[in-house]
């Protein structure tokens, strides 16, 4: 029986490989896409959402529009810089002809963990507003999931927004800290792996040798992206592997090695977004997380190809 | 000619074995010590330092008591659960004979570093309380001094106050940021290698064959810091080589690899007095600092063992 699966996402184009990796893969299934500001403005993302379960005939996959905004901060920079103002590279694709769904992503999240307990596993890989509104509405479904994995966090390497936050949970701090909180089992896959895996120029090549709608949306956004990569880390048009490792996670988790820790959000100051991890339980009482620290790169890098060239 | 140092400290455990060893180095001229609150109160430790000049006969070195509390926040936990309420292990040693100088630290760094002009090298071994001070009543003094060398600080690890804090840092996290931005030739000897550089309990049984007032002394003091690394850190009697490793830098540098960084103290929010690099420059300009990131372990053990038994 294949893993049910909610993505929570800001495609974004790390966001659409992992989503054509996750539609092409047996080993899940995709019961809904809920979208959230971050990488582009939150009309955008839910539109880039639809665009993407239509790609290759999955149109009948809900899609549920998140919030526009952070729980409390206003809303700040966007990832617009990085993924295009279409949050698809610049390229302006066409309308999607589906419908979002008439529920908040929220709601959705709700109503999809209480219709499935014990059996839904959300995979959120952009901001975690919807996960934390989710958990206010109702506190419930933290022991009604299967499983939580988000990418998101730098436990012990600097970050990629700030020198001690990675974007995902810079973009909405308070909800991070509720996601960390609230004791469902999560697993984190952040920049300590994320930064291990990286795309070569030479990966790509051999990627856009497939010829199917998958390969070929991603070698048309990908441009904007490396740029990005190019200026703020010096890759040489390769890129880092942040989205689509939290699908790998969910696939083949023996890919990763892992700790488990409580971490927290922090939520003022100018570490505001860090993923602290308290590994010697220096401050309060919370449930511990699994932090993934360390990854089989090349098999992460393997799976993905062989997904989406077959 | 031996180097003119004014070690600024908290005595306190470890500060008495790196002031003991910097007495008895050839390599280095104590000019004077300024006392600040942090291991134990301020007035306890200003009397500890006095003690400490005559233990072996130096007590002709100048001796200026400085701050009581941290520039900004309240004066919180001090350090006596580690160093014992007299900061010397609960010994109760007898009242020194000297007295203080007629000056406060800050004004005692200001006036030798100006009658020195490039020769004197500051090494603060607690909070930064007297170093931040000094810096606002003469900023010229950045430009005068020949180094400064602290003990303090986690860049790369984890803290010991906090999660991401180091002790002397979080005691003032608002004049340790003044000290890393003040531009003078800076070096931070943090965890990230004093946690990397054990004194054994075999170590100290070699050490305590030695016969000396030095030595009589931190045998006699060591036991309650002891008891702190054993319930702290479980080290099984062994104990970190935290202020002894600045004076082993500014003896021996070349015992130690250092990279050159910005870097920023949290002054809020939950990682208040957190050291953070800023590795890829993405805040505000501000000059660099040398972090010692690795260590020769065994040589500034052995350092220490050859000043302390000779």
């Amino acid at each position: 029986m294949p893993k049910k699966i909610i993505i929570d996402t800001d495609p974004g184009v790390d966001d659409t490989i992992a989503i054509c990796v996750a539609l092409r893969s047996p080993e899940v299934q995709v019961i809904g896409l809920t979208s959230v500001f971050g990488n582009a403005p939150g009309e955008v993302t839910a539109q880039n959402a639809l665009r993407l379960v239509e790609l290759e005939g999955h149109g009948d996959i809900p899609v549920a529009r998140g919030s526009d905004v952070p729980l409390v901060f206003p809303l700040e920079r966007l990832g617009t810089w990085v993924h295009g103002e279409d949050g698809m590279g610049n390229t302006h694709p066409p309308a999607p002809r589906g419908k979002l769904v008439d529920q908040t992503a929220a709601e959705f999240i709700i109503d999809t963990v209480r219709a499935n307990p014990g059996e839904v596993i959300l995979v959120p890989v952009g901001p975690l507003t919807n996960l934390g509104l989710a958990l206010r509405l109702d506190p419930g479904i933290a022991g009604l999931v299967k499983e939580v994995v988000i990418m998101g966090g730098a436990v012990a390497c600097p970050g990629n927004m700030t020198p001690v936050s990675e974007a995902n949970i810079y973009h909405d701090p308070h909800a991070a800290d509720m996601v960390m909180a609230a004791g469902w089992p999560l697993t984190i896959v952040g920049l300590d792996v994320t930064h291990k895996t990286m795309m070569t120029t030479q990966f790509q090549q051999e990627l856009f040798k497939a010829d199917n709608p998958a390969v070929r949306l991603i070698e048309k956004i990908l441009p904007c992206y490396k740029n990005y990569f190019n200026g703020a880390f010096g890759l040489n048009g390769a890129i880092y592997t942040h989205d689509p490792s939290a699908l790998a996670y969910v696939i083949r988790p023996e890919l990763f090695e892992t700790q488990s820790v409580p971490v927290f959000v922090e939520t003022a100051g100018r570490c505001v977004g860090q993923t602290v991890a308290d590994w010697h339980h220096q401050w309060e009482e919370r449930p511990e997380v699994k932090v993934c620290l360390g990854v089989d790169s090349p098999g992460v890098l393997a799976l993905i190809k062989e997904r989406l060239t077959k």
